[in-house]
């Protein structure tokens, strides 16, 4: 154990933010931290675009299902998948870039989200609070619209970073021994394992709401999972040129 | 500046590794880490496999496209994407589990990545070096009959860890004002930034390979972007269940 590990182990999501700004030489050096991150093959497909406009943000939150923190904590961060650098640099080549690649689309997903950690990891070094934003994936078509998000670039999630002003407790995780396998993937006791964690969480949710929620991890992953969940990513990332084959 | 930061900004692939295991507790520790990283919908879609059998080492090894250290670090994990977990949790209550959501794709490739890097910054911070082993998706297929891995869970990438035995220079980036934009997408300095990295990157191997390799970021990513990759990885993963609508 170190302070390193202390620290990610101490994550939490902030959705609630002093209102303070977070200085462009904070972002610049987060967000360097994101690219010494692996990335695959040196392909760096990732764009981080930092939204400042107010109507801008406002219109984020509403876009990603009524988040306010999207609008009001100290800074906000699109993390994009970009294919359209790799491809006009292989064009300058005389190359002729290979559109739609299933792979390429993961390879892009995959670089953004180690980036992202990353620059999460820096941010709570620094004191600063995070939460990610998947629900711009609600309104892709938008959201890639309001950034001038040209073919090959795709909105992966938000990423609010801010001064903390709540300190919530860290929700527990599956028992690692539901998720570190050696050499099989086993599932002889995965359901002993859920039945365990289950009622963790729903203690968990019962202390922090003072009682006022009562749910556990089978029963969110039953709404999560138990209906299609958009359903308009697929097409949109076909318009965007991403995972056509 | 703190030592966070200066950590994340050293990191560097590290592809020879000293002739010692990492210890069982080292492990689950830094799988932990990488459990307490942020998840979409608490959906925690990740399974790691450790793979300890040399057997399975060396034939992971040949899988990804003949890379040794797959079977010589010190440890060696598969990163999957796991929807099979959260299907179980929602068939438990009664629920119907959608799929071949390319959303739900999304999530757990991506929960998959935020996880890797925390176990990543983890193993760095207690002075182990990693290599990532997006290899394995050379032949996904045979990983996945190796591992014994059922419907809705499917490889991303291998990490191997261990205790170095080279000490490499850290990789230039692409330049920050790249990759960092302000609120909208925009390409007009692109083109002479890539121009800046591809110079500052044949320098890089230039002097790293005592002149034997001269090649440009522009150069790798014709070669890279240019041609079909792994064509195999979208029937793949729509025969794990994965990304069909």
């Amino acid at each position: 154990m170190n302070s390193t590990i202390e620290l990610l182990l101490s994550h939490r999501s902030i959705r609630k933010f002093e209102d303070k700004p977070v200085s462009d030489e904070v972002i610049k050096t987060l967000v360097q931290c994101g690219q010494a991150a692996a990335t695959s093959s040196n392909v760096q497909g990732v764009t981080v675009i930092q939204v400042t406009q107010d109507d801008t943000r406002e219109a984020m939150a509403k876009l990603a299902g009524g988040q306010p923190y999207v609008a009001s904590a100290g800074a906000f961060l699109v993390y994009c998948a970009d294919l359209r650098r790799p491809m006009n640099a292989c064009e300058s080549q005389g190359g002729e870039f290979s559109a739609g690649m299933m792979e390429h689309f993961l390879i892009a997903s995959v670089d953004v989200a180690l980036a992202a950690q990353n620059t999460v990891v820096a941010a709570e070094s620094l004191g600063l609070g995070i939460c990610y934003i998947g629900g711009l994936r609600n309104n892709p078509a938008e959201v890639t619209q309001l950034l001038k998000l040209p073919q090959q670039v795709y909105p992966v999630f938000g990423l609010c970073l801010g001064y903390p002003d709540q300190s919530p407790e860290v929700k527990p995780r599956l028992p690692v021994e539901a998720v570190l396998m050696k050499d099989n993937y086993d599932e002889s006791t995965q359901d002993a394992l859920r039945d365990q964690y289950d009622a963790q969480l729903r203690e968990y949710y019962k202390t922090r709401t003072g009682g006022n929620k009562d749910s556990s991890w089978s029963e969110e992953m039953r709404a999560l999972v138990g209906k299609e969940s958009r359903p308009h990513m697929k097409p949109f990332l076909a318009d965007q040129g991403f995972a056509t084959k």
